[in-house]
């Protein structure tokens, strides 16, 4: 028999992208970091105490707290550290959202929201961008009865940017927590302006969500953390967290990680190089490829080109992108911005295959 | 505001050990174990590339799902790999226990699981054990519209071991799961015979927790699992799990660890040796001490001795014991077990306070 609830019985799980082990596989699947992390990381690898591992690590992972605090100017009271970004989306559902209540966020968006609002037996309100990707303009209003709206910034897949005072408003309309996931917010240019951490000291409901997986190259980590006033994140904190979330690996990591920023943020703009050229090449290729502060590209493909197909042909060249098989985006491609080689190898790849078939 | 869910506005958090950052703590609060993880541990953390972390980890972990499955003779469909045995427990809760369902623990019990319940809003119904800590004759049959029983074996705080026959007997009249938390198992006497696993071929509704914290000595390191038939593993595995629950450290870490079981063996065998001499020792100063086949003694405070004034004072000499202040265990020290040196210090500070008043 089966001891499932019922609505995990209903639900289908959440498929990640796919983990390949040879090495040679070209991979802008799952929008990885090309770039290894920082020296300082490796360093504090190398210099874990093995020994050390017998003793539970710092419950709320204090040192790497203060760490982030102090990078983005709030106090360690504001910060929880979770074992990935995802660890928190979790939370934010077991703690702010009753069961049969409801959530928001866009369509399209973040595909492991449906999985994890079916755990929590709440209902996701998906609410359509416009054709451009841009935010209707009605998003606000249609927020009523929401306990959580959950808005990535830059959004995913398309890679749009919305401004801190868009998302202002939202907050200050919402009766509910608004969740900010900047998983991809280290992409940004910085001549955009764009900081949302200030949001937090003004609005009692905004909670941003923040990774090491993409910006410090740590996806193997499993590191993320939030931002928020203090009574939005003491109960996670102290209530609805595993007591133990962290390693006492993960944490010394992620220090040395946000302690050595420098280091990722020349990668970021490696990064943000490779997505203008990369963006490009798409371009004459045929591909319509929406604007992205993040690193990855949204990117339809020529007229005639199924998306799909190509998809599973450039996995046949060792050669993984990520295709979504739901409605608008199932023209399109997902591709991960990766460095020079891995990018020149996509185009190229993409190159045969529109040109002669493949 | 608050915008908290009413059950979780209500309810207390968990509180963990204290853990003192003071290397010279002799540290008997928290049941770490006090020998180093096995040298091949050690050997796989010193190996790990910091620069494959960019990449996401396995994210069913299966290289460790079949170094556990060949460990208990049984296949990698019944094993789930979780960030810590806590998260296997919030798994369980989540899994199988509806909002406003019953799961069912004794009491005394882990002081963990009202945290749990109060997190999926369900109820915990704990039986208390009798005086001298068996299970109450009738706890089968006080498991009607139980889905979740949570039975800690070898148990915690007493450390009583119950046999697999007993528990084969739960399953059977129980018409929801039967979580065995083996947290502590490793320690248990070899020549009892104790050995739960093979319930998971005849019981459907059995799910064993394992843990590395304890018996292989990476409590830092945050790994556990669990094992039971595939229909029981799956939910869990594939939709309420966090899609990257473990990292790509913890996984290599913890598939080294019980590929050397048997440097792990070799300190359980340590540790059981210790825990005779402790007791011993315990009970030449008047303490009550049950039996245990756990790395931790329940022992009450001679006569006249207030437990936790004893435990107040031995921090003051810096040796931290778990003093429980609650019915039935408010007389009583929870002593980890530690190696001679820790032991014999712990010892010495009892003399010397119960000799001279403290």
């Amino acid at each position: 028999m089966s001891f499932e609830r019922a609505n995990i019985s209903r639900m289908r799980g959440y498929r990640p992208g796919e983990q390949p082990l040879d090495a040679d596989t070209v991979k802008l699947n799952a929008n990885e970091n090309p770039y290894p992390p920082s020296p300082a990381v490796v360093r504090a690898l190398a210099e874990t105490d093995g020994a050390a591992l017998r003793r539970y690590p710092p419950p709320l992972a204090d040192d790497f707290r203060r760490a982030a605090a102090a990078l983005h100017g709030v106090a360690p009271e504001n910060i929880i550290a979770t074992n990935g970004g995802d660890e928190l989306l979790r939370l934010a559902f077991a703690t702010f959202v009753e069961p049969g209540g409801t959530a928001a966020a866009t369509r399209p968006g973040y595909s492991l929201l449906p999985a994890l609002a079916a755990v929590q037996d709440a209902r996701l309100l998906e609410i359509p961008l416009e054709d451009d990707w841009s935010m209707p303009a009605d998003f606000a209003a249609r927020l009523g009865g929401v306990r959580l709206c959950l808005l990535a910034n830059p959004h995913a897949p398309t890679g749009m940017l919305l401004d801190a005072g868009y998302l202002a408003g939202i907050a200050r309309s919402l009766d509910g927590v608004l969740l900010i996931d900047e998983a991809y917010a280290d992409f940004v240019d910085p001549r955009t302006g764009y900081d949302a951490a200030p949001l937090i000291a003004r609005h009692d409901n905004v909670l941003i969500l923040r990774t090491l997986s993409k910006g410090h190259s740590l996806a193997g980590l499993r590191f993320g953390y939030g931002m928020a006033a203090e009574p939005l994140i003491g109960p996670m904190l102290l209530k609805t967290r595993d007591s133990y979330n962290t390693s006492t690996v993960a944490q010394r990591l992620a220090a040395a990680a946000l302690g050595s920023v420098e280091h990722a943020r020349a990668g970021w703009e490696r990064i943000r190089r490779e997505r203008a050229r990369l963006a490009g090449g798409l371009e004459r290729l045929g591909f319509d490829v929406a604007p992205s502060q993040a690193n990855f590209l949204l990117a339809a493909a020529p007229s005639g080109a199924d998306a799909g197909e190509l998809c599973r042909r450039l996995r046949a060249r060792n050669v993984l992108v990520r295709h979504f098989d739901e409605p608008r985006l199932d023209d399109k491609l997902r591709i991960t911005v990766g460095d020079a080689r891995g990018n020149a190898a996509l185009l190229a790849a993409l190159g045969a295959l529109l040109g002669d078939g493949g």
